[in-house]
């Protein structure tokens, strides 16, 4: 394996376990994982691992699968207990988190349970490297951990090092495959299993299901029927079949992903079924075997006409998926990207959630930053997802609807020697992790664990400045007041004010000499407004109750339209932008102030990233604020140069 | 060969000539060509090659290298005289043209001779396929005639049909590769010039020569010397020897075709030298053979900031060259594109054209539709070009300025069956050889002269009224008033008003709510205007005098400014775009009627192309109309629908 960054599990945070006596109970793979850690640790640091007299107990009392674990410390003596193998290895990684302290004075018992089952992270990697998309779509940290050019990677020793990355932020389940799913990727379902079982193989010591993303035309281009038709007898067989070999190759596969009847992905709709006629056939052949199939509710019209106003994209996945509430299998998962629209920098939280009290629903989260700067910005995530996962909606957060369902996010990892292109984007899959964990979780709280963890105690102060805001800051220097969608084109990187304007992808902000915004009110508008329960569905109504920072995505309003804050929008627009560029140029100079206390490869890419965000969140403060004063007339109040 | 598309040289072409007796005297490579083409005639219509008693006599009567020849009829013979080859098979191709006239009546002996010595095509085809560009950089007909997939085709039988086709329209010259010289293709200069050699046999029977395109730093990519300076005694010697070398494996080679300092090629600025220098070099390599330089004149900064209204990109070849003026080699060729930005579908002539008076000038015309339709819209260029090369500047036409450089274009032709993708799009290829035959000519008189060669007389009336306007159409639904630049970043098919508006291009429009259009003035603007000779400097100066298609190329006007027209800007805006997109619905209905006219594969590829025109002009209508709806706020007076 390269010389890769140690991430969250640098050396020195297994000194505290490394430099003591540690007695293991129990047999199994992830209890031999647990000895593994430990063993390496105690090498490193003089410790031991001991039949009598330990600092630390781990024990494994049972094999029943659970990934909860008690910890406690009395009389000097640190326990952990896990009935479940998974378990163990979490409590284990508690500890680290821990650090110095987990031996210091008493702890109570207390029993550590993720609140969500399943936390998962979906890969969008491509076997064979794709024209247009590359070898990771929407990946900015170099090419796939799992595929080069086509093949397998013959060394999986970076998927390891992977996997335990994972397990020590609580992630249980990886997609291995793009959920668009081409000719070579369609192959890993049948003739190429052996190449994901090799994955699985790397990954299950870390107590990591994996997972694959199949194409629902599979029976047609892979097993030559003439038909998908998932009521159809023959593709059932089919589908029974391939899923049956599947758990002979990996007896504890995870399940599918399915992207279908969604941006040119084939799907029931071709032959006049329902979206839960298609995940329950899949579901069937998955259940003898204990899997799971996520079924993705992205399904819109991405070949809408722009001049169509009546049209809404963000109405879709409700409007699609809410009447068919109730009739998903019982191992069917919908899995709802957070807001209605694309993980914008600011979007709602998606009415979906809430809305489906019958249906096992998962949550999906995009730690890879495709809108939010691609890993060359800092933008730390912690915050919006935290919001988005709080947020009450149908008398529960999301979190209760989730239960059942589970939280998934897109990875935002490659073969780049710091995991994520920028270092500090390390920080938004740790705190996806920890967040699937316990979702009512303090963001900044995640945030300090990551810090110490990563950096240990001397930069720490300044890394937090630099992480702890970088979100609203993005915000500001991007698209203005949830109206989003104001990227190049394709890539998505940097400023095009227009550039999906006159586009048939269903994202408009109807900017004009006037004004700007989508009216999706129900009185007036698209009636998206009235998907939500109440209250938000009179909440967002009005322009009066809708909060400032969603007032574009719901309301079409005059330039001099005023907000909460008491500034006019246009001025709001001008001001956010020059502050958001100010605030980059402030992080920049506290990450410089770090030279001498942060590794130095690790402080140089940081620096060569904010050379980069500082010029592109310039160009975006000029693109956004001539557009406006072009469009507007209206000069900034404070008389700053607008172009 | 694969079934092609006969162009303007269908069988019924060679039956005039194929039914009769000809006498043909005099030998060498191009009587031979002569000779087989007269044989293949008439073994398919009856006629004979003859020694006495003929229709038809064909005579050499010298090899001074000559493209003249005499044509006369008299005593039921009609005869053509040459004192070099290649003025044989042009006047062989005059015959044909002329047709069933050259047979009848009498007609006094006449002198055709070339008005410009260089009639030349570049090929921008890659031998590599490029990852972003493709087989061939901006080609709209499939792949390369010459190159695949890194290798030169194997088979030339298409080139030598190329070839014939070219020396019906008079072209003598190719270039046959990419003036952005990547690595591949670099060596073509070097280790894999044979395959440059195999290209050169088969097109000298055709009176053209092959020329290359090199990259400047090929001593440095490719001679592993440390610089490519032009006045460094090794660097002249490495390109002394690389020439030598071509001219031992192609005796009548052209010349060099040079693309220096343009958008990331290298060139003599990185030495601190001249484009003199750097021009002078390379014709001081080429003179001993008796080749040429052609060093192209695109120089300019592409790196501009949009946010710096004092940088023009008009400006710049003006500003590089006319300095230099006297200073280029005799063997050295300036080669100027046709207007000062980048051939969109309305330029001012550049006014360089005139300005160097001590230069051999070529003129740069892109007979591939880049941005005038990309081969999927009927434009036929022919009115444009003449235009061009019919206006008055410095005291002189451009052909004045063009008798010692020549007339250059870029090939719009591809492996495609009907070579050009859209058929209709021969025209423009053999408009061009034409014009740059007898520049001066009626291009509406070439135009007819194709449709009757390419299809007969029955559907001539229908074909005509499809060209003859169509730049005009073209110009209409797209990019208004010379304003240029309203295309889609990148590939530059369809509209997007504000796609190069903050780019680093130096392609502006700053349209505000106001008005629209870049100020050149010299009172005001970007001095532009003042690099023309007079009248046009004071022409141009104001936009009262400035002619309506180019003012939004020389003034920023306010929207209600009124055009000579008499019609407001905006409302010219909103009327040019319906009538366009009325003016290809005609068309392609005229198209519809010629359907048993026309032979049915070539009707069926025209039909599509319609179909995607129209959808394309309407995309470009709404679009173009919206955006300026928006900005202005001004209704259409008529009441159409603005979105």
């Amino acid at each position: 394996m390269q010389d890769v960054d140690p991430a969250w599990l640098p050396d020195g945070a297994s000194r505290p376990i490394g430099t003591r006596r540690t007695l293991i109970r129990g047999t199994g793979p992830l209890v031999d994982t647990v000895r593994g850690e430990v063993e390496k640790a105690c090498r490193r640091f003089g410790g031991a691992v001991v039949q009598d007299d330990p600092d630390l107990v781990l024990e494994l009392t049972g094999d029943d699968g659970s990934e909860a674990f008690t910890y406690g410390r009395r009389d000097s003596r640190t326990t952990v207990t896990a009935s479940g193998g998974a378990g163990l290895l979490y409590g284990l990684f508690h500890v680290v988190r821990l650090g110095e302290s987990a031996f210091l004075g008493e702890a109570e018992r207390e029993e550590h349970r993720p609140e969500l089952a399943l936390r998962m992270l979906d890969h969008w990697d491509n076997v064979a490297v794709h024209p247009v998309m590359g070898q990771v779509e929407r990946g900015y940290s170099g090419g796939s951990l799992f595929w080069e050019d086509g093949r397998a990677r013959g060394d999986l020793d970076r998927v390891r090092a992977y996997g335990r990355l994972l397990a020590a932020c609580g992630i249980n389940a990886v997609a291995v495959n793009n959920v668009n799913v081409h000719a070579a990727e369609a192959r890993l379902l049948t003739d190429r299993l052996r190449e994901v079982a090799d994955i699985a193989g790397a990954l299950r010591p870390y107590g990591i299901r994996t997972h694959l993303s199949v194409t629902f035309a599979a029976p047609v281009v892979l097993g030559g029927l003439e038909t998908a038709d998932p009521l159809d007898a023959g593709v059932r067989e089919w589908w029974a079949e391939a899923v049956a070999r599947v758990y002979s190759e990996i007896p504890d596969f995870g399940g599918f992903v399915v992207k279908a009847d969604s941006e040119g992905q084939p799907g029931p709709f071709a032959y006049g079924r329902s979206h839960a006629d298609g995940a329950n056939m899949l579901a069937a052949a998955l259940a003898p075997h204990g899997g799971t199939v996520h079924w993705r509710a992205f399904v819109y019209n991405h070949r809408q006409d722009w001049r169509d106003r009546s049209t809404d994209r963000a109405r879709a996945a409700y409007d699609h998926f809410v009447p068919l509430d109730g009739e998903f299998a019982d191992n069917a998962v919908l899995q709802v990207k957070h807001g209605p629209m694309d993980f914008q920098v600011r979007e709602p939280v998606s009415p979906l959630i809430g809305a489906m009290p019958g249906t096992r629903l998962a949550v999906e989260l995009q730690v890879t930053q495709e809108y939010t700067g691609q890993q060359r910005h800092v933008c730390w995530l912690g915050p919006m997802w935290s919001e988005v996962l709080r947020f009450g909606i149908a008398g529960e957060t999301p979190v209760g609807a989730l239960a059942r369902g589970g939280l998934v996010a897109v990875s935002n990892v490659g073969d780049d020697p710091f995991w994520t292109g920028h270092p500090l984007a390390q920080a938004n899959l740790y705190t996806f992790g920890r967040l699937a964990w316990e979702p009512g979780a303090d963001p900044h709280r995640v945030l300090d664990e990551w810090i110490r963890l990563t950096f240990g105690d001397g930069p720490a102060a300044g890394v937090r400045a630099v992480l702890t805001g970088s979100w609203r800051t993005y915000e500001k220097y991007t698209a203005p007041l949830g109206v989003g969608f104001m990227v190049q084109p394709g890539h998505h990187y940097g400023p095009s004010v227009d550039g999906y304007e006159y586009s048939p992808w269903g994202t408009y902000h109807f900017a004009d000499r006037d004004g700007v915004g989508v009216d999706r009110s129900v009185a007036s508008g698209t009636g998206y407004a009235g998907q939500y329960a109440k209250p938000w569905d009179e909440v967002y109504e009005s322009p009066d109750s809708c909060p400032d920072e969603l007032l574009l995505f719901f309301h079409h309003v005059s330039y001099g339209h005023l907000l909460k804050s008491g500034k006019t929008v246009i001025q709001h627009i001008y001001d956010t932008h020059f502050e958001g560029v100010e605030e980059v140029a402030a992080a920049a100079e506290v990450w410089a102030s770090l030279v001498d206390l942060v590794e130095p490869a690790r402080h140089a890419r940081v620096t060569e990233r904010f050379v980069e965000q500082l010029r592109s969140a310039r160009e975006w403060r000029d693109q956004v604020n001539s557009y406006f004063f072009r469009k507007s007339g209206v000069p900034d109040e404070r008389g700053r140069t607008l172009y």
